[in-house]
């Protein structure tokens, strides 16, 4: 029984660490398991260059996982920077693997949640420690810059990780274990049962990873569907296998030592257009499908999996309403960073800027459209500078379809904000653009009320900021949103940006101008979307994300009276 | 704001009723908040009388709800111990109702969860003073029995209606309302926000009743549903409307003391075959549904209703692995009551003991099949005695459905306990049966495979106690289950019982020999279905059962640093 012993061990070490991930996510104040500097003095001397040299070895080579049903190899990523990766990983035969997968589920069901979440906080903190590798994987399958895919890709989603884990451990463990059930009979001695509740998973879960953060939006799924019992596949994105490879390869090892099977999760890697995601989720063993990517597959998979409890994160139209600012300058220079953060290739980039024809008040007088627009130009390239700066921030674009909305953004509207290519001073082969803004009427063409994922964002001119407001309902009403932000001076126009907000089920930031940006979102204090309209059906993370994914079975049985 | 004061009285008013509601879900032991004895002791000298006085009010009367669109009267209850009801109720204009609802719910919305709660512990309450003319209700529209009618449609469900609000609460505060984030900055001062966290509602819910247990059944997601901010609109069974338009009147009342708009609950009443429902669960205002009823109806909700979150509870095939007992007499009792108790049509009743050919051990020597069959018989003829004691267990026949499946139970297989046709002294029009008992061999006709609702019995032959729990995964994996319980005196052969339950993701009875019943589950204590086999998407009332039904919303401004 070394496992056992291992286990316990981990249930010991981590203890202190779960409280404090449970009183944070009562709390929802500030708070981070794991640092985001990627300094020496957090991380360690050479750490960087370790995690560098660590990733290098993986590059044109066979990632070796010992899976059931392994029966060849694939992998075909090319980083947005240039070069290919070369790494080729399991292809799975699916009846074996998932045979294998549920075959490992009872003794984990049988661990109990405590040593579940012991075991994947283990896991966590393991990952902490390979961040540096894992953001080398992030940065050359993503192409988010190197500190973004280092915080975003490695400690953020780490806490993220960390979060659902707590949220699990939570919901699973406000039935008792056991009760004592004593039934008062009047004069007659009370009827005694005693009962026994147990948390059982509802079999193997799905993970699909998305292109752009295989980590930061697969972690909630993979942790919360795996640390309340059930079984985990994962199914990465092709092109942003590595990072996940990583990952899984890494929980394999921790489930080992405390004496699980490591099939309890998997890796099923695919050559492009495979479709092995549907294939996958639509199988009778696969209980829960949790999702990050496209409108229509996510719709697909809602209608298809039916066997699944499905979560899915989809495209949706984010819009900021901008009606009046005491800080000009601040409110642009946030609005620039937010639409550069990785050329916008995130789905929490505002999308929509709307804004009344006539202009905005500002502390430096009326500002009308045009001025805004040119300023809010300035300050993109204030942001961006020169080159060797702008990459940092930019990243690169991630596949052809995003480059292909750029280039027809002038086709929408009238450009007031242009694109520029950016040469990267390192990696001359990566394709790097800064953000178009396209000018267009509330009541002209429609193409800013459908999502146009990538470096191109709309300023949405309308008749007064009530029409604003009537828009982002609209819009936010058919298409969903991620996020949602409110500029106004006026205690009024915040209070109908909130109504809205809550009327639409989106989040809302407020007068954004210091160095919070509106597609930011801070494990253990925001939460990453709603669930409450059509972008997602599951907000990331709370407790309704988490309390499907088990069900408790009770026994009973009758004591003697005393 | 009288009704805002109101609102606040009734939150003081329930103060502690819910602090005990929420002690009782976490520790699962005895609770019960509504007495179930009818006794005068308990509700008053002449709260009997006083009951049946209003129920026989309503009859042959409108039953005004002053419901919004409403267009015409609708109604056509027969008492299943003979005469026509004769109420009439409101029917609605689809378009006018749901406009109507929608509309009530921005102000219950921004109420917040306690008030909420305690509106609606204040309507349980005022159903409970209203318990007698409700199981007068009940018995006359399911054909239970007075007694059964009272504690299974009066207190029991306001237990379970209570348990649904303390969950539903629960979770609707786990998260706080307002949360201050304040992110350290080195040696600049630290990023501070204020967070708000608002807790919206999904929109309408649907209540779709049963006709047998018409509360008991539908009290549960009506008020998880009502407590998460929604509105709800009821649609009761064709067969079984009156207890449940009673409760919405009493809702509606409460819900107007309190200062809200009365149509956050409403009665859509049809006449048989009107297939209201599918019209109703298909509209885009409706993202809640609760079912209660057939498979074929439950699975095309799930499969139709696909703009809601759709939780049903269908049939299953409950099953009794009978190995061994120490007190034989007892165990045969305790089987003989869970057959006959309301005619087995209870979604809860056993409906197929599996047993080894070669017969079973008890404290009296081996018993062989043809024994236990007989003995079986003569402990539901002890049990049933006289008439006018018979049915004051058995109840009367709901439907012409479930007598013509009892009327072909000889086609089935050797009957081995016949059923008998038994005289209501007080309603010779009711038509009142004893179980009848069929036997079968596993491997033969698989007519005890598939649920055969209503007072008729499987003794499944096997070729061994493990044949006997092969043929229960199978079962109840195939086809699902409410139920499950054991008889042995084997340790090891318990442990293999709990096993299969667990795997097969059902509840497990003991050896229960005494008073306390396979079918029957005690709110706070024991969960009713699990969601984690065919029989039922959903346990109620757990927390999944609830998370579900609201979102959280948050906005997010800065606040300077101090």
């Amino acid at each position: 029984m070394t496992g056992t012993g291992t286990a316990q061990q981990f249930v010991d070490r981590h203890r202190e660490t779960l409280e404090r991930a449970l009183s944070a996510i009562r709390e929802r104040g500030y708070w981070s398991a794991f640092p985001e500097s990627p300094s020496p003095r957090v991380y360690g001397e050479g750490a960087a260059e370790a995690g560098k040299a660590a990733y290098e070895a993986h590059l044109g080579r066979r990632f070796e996982l010992g899976q059931a049903g392994t029966v060849g190899w694939v992998g075909s990523e090319r980083s947005p920077y240039g070069p290919e990766l070369g790494v080729r990983y399991p292809k799975a035969d699916l009846d074996a693997l998932l045979a294998s997968a549920q075959a490992a589920i009872p003794a984990w069901r049988d661990a109990g949640p405590e040593v579940r979440a012991a075991v994947c906080v283990e896991i966590v903190t393991r990952i902490n420690a390979r961040s540096f590798e894992i953001a080398n994987a992030v940065m050359h399958t993503s192409g988010q810059a190197f500190v973004m895919a280092f915080q975003a890709g490695g400690p953020h989603a780490q806490d993220r990780a960390l979060e659902a884990v707590a949220y699990a451990l939570a919901e699973q463990t406000r039935v008792p274990a056991t009760a004592r059930w004593e039934k008062p009979q009047g004069k007659r001695p009370p009827q005694v049962m005693v009962k026994t509740f147990t948390v059982v998973p509802r079999g193997v879960g799905l993970v699909v990873g998305c292109s752009t953060f295989p980590t930061w939006n697969s972690y909630p799924g993979l942790f919360a569907s795996l640390v309340t019992g059930n079984a985990v596949v994962v199914k990465p994105h092709p092109r942003a296998v590595l990072p996940l490879a990583i990952t899984v390869a890494i929980a394999r090892d921790v489930l080992a030592e405390a004496g699980f099977a490591r099939d309890l999760i998997t890796l099923v890697a695919e050559e492009p257009g495979e479709r092995t995601a549907s294939g996958l989720a639509t199988r009778p063993e696969v209980r829960i499908v949790d999702f990050t990517g496209s409108t229509a597959y996510g719709d697909w998979l809602e209608d298809n999996a039916r066997q699944a409890q499905v979560y899915t994160e989809k495209a949706g139209v984010n819009a900021v309403v901008i009606d009046s600012t005491d800080d000009y300058a601040g409110m642009l220079a946030n609005l620039a960073f937010s639409l550069s953060l990785y050329s916008g290739q995130m789905c929490t980039t505002p999308q929509d800027l709307l804004m009344p024809r006539d202009g905005i008040g500002t502390e430096l007088g009326r500002k009308s459209v045009d001025e805004v627009a040119a300023d809010l130009g300035a300050a993109v390239d204030k942001l961006l500078g020169a080159d060797a700066q702008a990459v940092e921030v930019l990243g690169a674009i991630v596949s052809d379809d995003v480059l292909a909305r750029l280039d027809g953004a002038d086709s929408l509207g009238e450009v007031v904000v242009p694109s520029r290519a950016v040469t990267h001073p390192a990696h001359p082969d990566a394709r790097v653009r800064t953000p178009a803004v396209v000018r267009v009427s509330a009541d002209g063409s429609d193409a800013y009320a459908t999502e146009c994922f990538g470096p191109v964002a709309f300023l949405v001119t309308t008749d007064s900021t009530g029409h604003s407001l009537d828009v982002f309902r609209r819009i936010v009403g058919a298409r969903g949103a991620l996020t949602a932000s409110v500029y106004s001076t006026d205690d009024k126009v915040v209070a109908a940006a909130r109504e809205a907000a809550l009327d639409s089920g989106v989040a809302l930031s407020e007068n954004l101008t210091a160095g919070v940006y509106v597609n930011q979102s801070a494990a253990f204090s925001d939460f990453h979307a709603t669930g409450a309209n059509p972008a997602a059906n599951a907000c990331l993370t709370d407790a309704a994300y988490v309390a499907g994914r088990f069900r408790v079975v009770q026994s009973r049985r009758h004591l003697p009276a005393e």
